[in-house]
């Protein structure tokens, strides 16, 4: 083939990620929630704009939006999501579904393209009812009781009430339907500073780190913070803030290079002034995509927190309440991506694992998956100034589009 | 005088405490906050019991029950408070209003006792609505606006409501009348174990300790809880952590012969298990009846504070959010105590500082006050399982009866 190969329109992507980020705009970024108003609308304006890429386009009872493409040859998956974490960035999810549809729209027009690019918004991506729900949903792995059980965490309504309100109460959802796909491929920001740092413009994703959550609970003696001494004292906030520091001290010398660790939320019980806590609970995670660098850190976790508990003051109980599961990117579709970043980035990509779950880990269970990264400025994330310099949104949908081209060619038993 | 001097029925004394615990029971405690159905229940007991020591009652505006004497002579006020903290003990409050309606039965009745001891049960000492609200409008410290401003920490419930409720909104608060009375003498629980682990019956309160109070503030920077390398981070939790382990390897370095601190509560900003905090603030309390003590602890907090910011991770804001102020019980209620205890106690007494605040702090700051401990069991306050051997409260109650007849019988001139 000797003719130039078709490329994303980079204007077009800014305008669409900037027509995105109109509804439901807070500060320089966006407000949307599951299934609140600016999030449908969002659906909506995804699915009026699929039949440019000649998609036809099923919002599912989950709240997916699907396009599917009637072309014939193979077919690559490629999607991200619309909602938003709250009061957080405009490119969160948008990024990776305008790319997917930007490459829909140059290559499935194209008759020297065999196959098309159908396009997905997964549901739910960032949490607001469960976890993945709109992309486990489309594998498989979400049974009626999960959804029946399902609230939002914004508020107290159930799962259900939100899809009645949205009026996706009782409609089917979508399923994969088994070897249609050669692969599924997102794009996504960085959400770190690994890129910008070291003056790269892709992340060739290899694995999507493991989530593994503990709730570690303190058990002392509640009792006066005025006529208690010091030296009697079974004060449990206290014996997890010394939790927490010894943690921090004792996991760097046993973790793996990329391993982090988070203490997200503490709670101390009563939690009154002059009350001495009787007892204290944090929820810490830790984040690896080597499940024995965890089994490591894990045991350490259980033997400090004997060792404390020996001492006799305050007893210090940890349950695993989270249990995570890296995924491997597929080989193919990371070579595609460099390929494609020699072509459209100069050559200025890594090979780096993500350490933000995104729909693309649940995806791989049933078919080939890659992810691209473009920089976050700043490595800010799941806020509203998160952003990316516009070259840069322009050079990963260049990359993008031209992976897809790619993996779809390789399909089709073509070379380049 | 050559007569055996009047003395504290011991037998009335429990009885009338346990039918106060008989109004509002919970397990082997009360639960009884401020204007419940309980406490008023309780209050309107009290004033059915005034009669009998010659008082006549009243229930003033803000709860406060008072019950005044016409009898000639010196007056001594004496009492404590009926209401409870949620779901706590028996004793913390009661004790002391029984122990005054004793002596006024035993002392007012008395041709051979110049004056009288006048009832005082002190609204809302536990602070459901604010601080000492009952014995600071009496000694007229409560403007209209801070009741108007009051709310209930157990609902949302404004204190005029409340005061509407049960039939006090409207009615005159009662103030002091300057020069009536020689002084105040409350009885109260210890809640801590010294006077147990000691062997003594009596504790001779010399001082009450002041209580300040820090809003801690600790400013980072929110992140992904993924994405985030460990070395980059700025995370507000684990400062605040961090420092409360620093405050307590420091503070007992500097800190006074009974200086306690507490940090009772802690909040991470979002509290989400999968963002690294922003900000974090800590509740930190520090008593002492030395305000020298508190300045050097102070300063301490400051400099440890602005050492982290100066290191450039996270910044720490230390604000003052209440002022101790301690104050000194009278010298010669301390004597009466004291030789009460010789006669009644077998001289098993110490002079000691409260290390728990109490409304004679408040009636202090108007005319003589004094206080006397009995042992608290195993140190437990603010508890339903909090309690005083009955053994322990009969020899208090005879201690407090002599105090009272020592203190009018000096007012009166006389001596033993």
């Amino acid at each position: 083939m000797t003719d130039t190969p078709p490329r994303a329109n980079g204007a077009r992507v800014l305008a669409d990620l900037n027509a995105l980020r109109a509804i439901g705009t807070y500060k320089t970024g966006v407000h949307k929630p599951t299934f609140s108003d600016a999030h449908m609308r969002s659906l909506e304006w995804l699915a009026a704009r699929l039949p440019e890429a000649q998609l036809a386009a099923t919002i599912d009872g989950i709240g997916n939006v699907l396009g599917t493409s009637a072309k014939a040859g193979p077919k690559l998956l490629a999607g991200s999501h619309l909602e938003s974490q709250n009061h957080a960035g405009w490119l969160d999810g948008p990024l990776g579904v305008i790319y997917a549809l930007e490459a829909a729209r140059v290559l499935n027009a194209d008759p020297g393209i065999s196959g098309a690019v159908e396009v997905a918004s997964w549901c739910d991506e960032e949490g607001h009812f469960g976890s993945f729900l709109g992309s486990r949903s489309f594998v498989g792995a979400v049974m009626e009781a999960e959804i029946d059980a399902a609230r939002d965490r914004n508020s107290d309504r159930t799962m259900r009430q939100a899809l009645e309100s949205v009026g996706l109460n009782g409609r089917a959802r979508v399923t994969a339907e088994r070897g249609r796909h050669i692969g599924y491929l997102e794009a996504h920001i960085e959400q770190g500073d690994r890129l910008e740092t070291s003056g790269l413009k892709i992340g060739i994703v290899t694995s999507i780190v493991g989530i593994w959550q503990y709730r570690i609970t303190f058990t002392g003696e509640q009792n006066h913070a005025g006529t208690t001494r010091m030296e009697i004292r079974k004060d449990a906030g206290l014996a997890l803030a010394r939790f927490c520091v010894a943690i921090d001290e004792a996991f760097p010398k046993i973790c793996g290079p990329r391993t982090v660790w988070t203490t997200g939320r503490i709670t101390l019980d009563p939690g009154a002034p002059s009350i001495i806590p009787g007892r204290a609970d944090m929820l810490f995670q830790i984040r690896d995509d080597n499940p024995q660098v965890i089994d490591r850190l894990e045991a350490e976790l259980r033997r400090m927190a004997a060792e404390v508990t020996a001492a006799g003051r305050v007893a210090v109980a940890v349950e695993r309440i989270r249990t995570g599961v890296p995924a491997l990117m597929n080989d193919a579709f990371q070579d595609a991506i460099e390929a494609a970043s020699q072509v459209y980035a100069s050559a200025k990509s890594v090979r780096m694992p993500s350490a933000a779950g995104h729909d693309a880990q649940v995806l791989s269970t049933i078919m080939p998956a890659g992810m691209l990264f473009v920089p976050s400025i700043g490595g800010i994330s799941h806020h509203w100034t998160e952003n990316t310099a516009d070259a840069d949104i322009i050079t990963g949908a260049e990359v993008f589009v031209e992976a897809c081209r790619l993996l779809l060619q390789r399909a089709s038993g073509g070379v380049d």
